[in-house]
């Protein structure tokens, strides 16, 4: 077995905390990589805490991350060791469904395989990327680029192909007009993808104190949208919108704002399922929608596409020991845009 | 101005009765239309009542209408006196908006003007079908054939372009299978439609006592939605479901049933608005959408295919004076499956 070390939950209601634990060895096609950096994502709160009523204990949260290969198996043709790479959110899936043969491995209609906190086709538990290694599946392991800052990288594994997916499935791109929802994590890597693609792009928030931020990072305007006069001026003007929110708000008034025939996408799952006015959708044959994460080819290229953009997220690094104190912020949203968790500092 | 004489309801509480009313006098591209026949249709209760909040009275409903031509402005060129024609239930729209422009006219930005119960662009109250005549632009009148029913063809007006729109804008046909949600006057031409176009048809319906005629109208399956176990065989399998029930009803249950990227559209506008659970868009990136009826020249299109293939509505005939009864029949959905006013019956 491998040998691994790394931070975990024993239970919902206990803060993270040192676990030793054992990877599988690796196999004809896996790679093992030591990891580097791993992202801070609201996911891994919510599965630490159990608000997804899903969460299996010891668990070890984790799946933004970068890291270096330190051994392949017999069979491996894509890496090799000492190469920089990225592990996302899944780390396995039945490769045999329709969804899978399409290279949407992240919709596999037999449950693709989470990276942590499940059980694997190998019988194991998984175990994330709080930790020193991992070892993965080449097919679903990322080629990282050496030109951008590793540590800022990382995030891009869960918030930015969950919003560049969404951002290419439904064409955005120059001459139309894009709104994001919420600028957080995911939301300021939908902003700078949106107009990265040439969209002319709105910044929807709550606070006007990120209003300076988010032109900063790509915002055409943006717009409060408590501000019920603000929001009427952009009456059915949008050409898609991405709501990267979770937490419950008005998605109605935010509907209203498309053009006819285009569409709504929400990207962070709401704890309270909306009520949704069917007016809103019928009356100009507008639709919602929703996506997660991206397939593995469309992972590499949003990853070929950053490298060569430079479009990295915006990161705080922390260390494994303040991890429970870098939760409590992600909770209170106080956080620009990423805490990234520097894996050096894992003794 | 053109005398006119009808059946109205004075107030959200009184039945109709006969009402003697007033048109304009016809102007240069108007068609006065003697009318012969006018489908029930229940958004004509819901505004009769009152329960959609914007009645104007006396309302004389009806916006399935067939009837021939008696006289045309001298700016007419479609049409001539003699010619049998159909009016649904818009009779103009601002013809400027990017909306009007694509031949999308029910989803004018600036409103479309409703048949019935609303001021046209003339400032006057729009009068509707349950009437001997009608004076309409002829932008929107309808060609009908003079090989099919005329009685049988009237609620092709509203029941027919609602199905037939959107069956054509998500691309229905042979080798998708395609769920029609409800059996009444909406979803028995969907069905007739989804058939004809050569998809696997499924009928959703709540009642085991609609299963043969289900499947006499066109379908290959029908599924009661109340048998679980039925419903969960179908999870995941259907490229596209319509939904024409407006009364409350389990949508999750249905939207779980569409394949990754599939389209659930609603054409019943819900009294009460439905709680969505995101996780069954985001899981699958499905749609949920809505439709209401068509452009002219897809109401055109429609019309004339209905004429090459055969297709009308079934249809129960009613006297005018029998309509309030024919109202309480519609609401306990007591009718197989469109009354339709013999206009011949006004006095």
């Amino acid at each position: 077995m491998t040998q691994s070390r790394g931070y975990a939950a024993q239970s919902a209601t206990t803060p993270l905390a040192p676990y030793q634990f054992q990877r599988r060895d690796p196999k004809g096609r896996d790679v093992v990589v030591e990891i580097m950096y791993c992202g801070v994502c609201h996911s891994d709160i919510h599965s630490a805490r159990n608000e997804w009523k899903n969460a299996v204990y010891p668990m070890v949260p984790g799946h933004e991350i970068i890291g270096r290969v330190t051994a392949v198996g017999s069979e491996v043709t894509r890496f090799k060791v000492g190469e920089l790479v990225g592990v996302g959110v899944i780390v396995d899936s039945c490769r045999s469904c329709p969804s899978c043969k399409a290279g949407e491995e992240q919709y596999c209609d037999n449950g693709a395989t989470l990276t942590y906190g499940v059980t694997d086709r190998h019988g194991d538990i998984t175990y994330g990327g709080y930790s020193n290694n991992i070892v993965v599946d080449e097919h679903f392991v990322l080629k990282v680029s050496e030109k951008l800052n590793p540590a800022a990288v990382a995030p891009l594994l869960c918030a930015g192909i969950t919003t560049y997916s969404p951002l290419r499935h439904w064409k955005v791109g120059p001459g139309m007009k894009v709104g994001i929802v919420g600028l957080g994590g995911l939301g300021h890597m939908a902003l700078k993808f949106a107009h990265s693609f040439g969209a002319h792009t709105v910044q929807f928030t709550t606070s006007e104190s990120k209003i300076e931020d988010a032109k900063r990072l790509g915002a055409d305007e943006v717009v409060i949208s408590k501000d019920a006069n603000a929001m009427k001026k952009q009456a059915s003007s949008f050409d898609f919108i991405l709501d990267t929110v979770s937490a419950p708000h008005d998605i109605n008034a935010l509907l209203q704002l498309l053009k006819r025939d285009a569409t709504y996408a929400q990207v962070g799952l709401p704890d309270t399922p909306p009520t949704l006015f069917m007016g809103d959708l019928i009356f100009k044959r507008r639709n919602m929608s929703g996506s997660i994460i991206g397939g593995m080819a469309e992972t590499q290229e949003m990853l070929d596409y950053c490298a060569e953009k430079g479009i990295v997220s915006e990161i705080e690094m922390t260390s494994i020991d303040k991890i429970n104190e870098a939760f409590e912020r992600v909770v209170k949203a106080d956080v620009k845009y990423r805490f990234v968790i520097d894996m050096a500092t894992l003794k």
